[in-house]
């Protein structure tokens, strides 16, 4: 059987960002799970808080980098819950536009009341941290690129992110 | 509503790596369909093919960080698929044991074979590849510590990680 020890030294980096990735989810959802929140629900009030506008299903699965038909499945679970509401898009009618209920609102608020996963890096010095976000925005510009060979989809030019 | 610029230093930077981090994951998944291997799969695959013993689901669950009882229905549905086979621990009777079948280690092959998306540290130079590991290896103990006082338990003790 191949060995650990046959990673090169990228491979073995990617088996610690996915580590310290999959540590730091479990641990948000636990901080989360105090206030009633599941993380992909996190994810869709988080979008939908900070946004000034609705969202479409596509917008939010490209935000989430999650499968479209993941991220509408879960919007409909969140619209059964109350927590968000939908509604037809008149200039393009399949296009769903998604936004907060009064009660998904205040999920959000309680979302935000949890924080202390999200201040992890405060264990780091200043300047790691910005070598984290500069060395993270390489990752991301690259592994979209990636991800564009792979997976070409027809609504790219409409998405700025 | 609270507005994305209220955010801190530390939270901008969370928001940063979890966006990171979902791409590229979301990449690795794409890559790994084209061999037929799903994510969660992927995680278990790796640990079973590259430890020297077989595991149970609760080492497999602190490995991979998610819920026991994620990893052990995961399991199971693997076992069901000829991926995995399980054996009861004579030690101790609640305790599975669980190992690669032939099945399982072709797909561990299959999934080795593809390694693009792991190799996405490729395009930093490798003064911040070994930085990009030493702030990761960083966060994962703050993260870990964090964890431990959120979900104590009584395995802590037996788990080396």
């Amino acid at each position: 059987m191949p060995n650990p020890a046959d990673l090169n030294e990228d491979e073995k980096t990617w088996e610690t960002v996915f580590r310290t990735a999959a540590a730091l989810e479990r641990t948000r959802q636990l901080e989360l799970s105090r206030v009633g929140i599941r993380l992909p629900q996190a994810a869709i009030l988080h979008f939908l808080g900070t946004s000034r506008e609705p969202l479409t299903p596509v917008k939010l699965s490209r935000l989430i980098h999650k499968k479209r038909h993941t991220i509408t499945a879960l919007v409909h679970r969140m619209e059964a819950q109350g927590l968000v509401s939908t509604e037809k898009d008149m200039a393009r009618k399949n296009w769903l536009r998604v936004s907060l209920t009064k009660k998904g609102k205040a999920a959000f608020r309680r979302q935000l009341s949890e924080r202390t996963a999200m201040n992890i890096t405060a264990c780091l010095s200043r300047q790691e941290v910005a070598t984290l976000n500069r060395i993270m925005r390489k990752l991301y510009l690259a592994t979209d690129e990636m991800r564009r060979e792979m997976e070409p989809s027809p609504y790219d030019h409409l998405l700025r992110l």
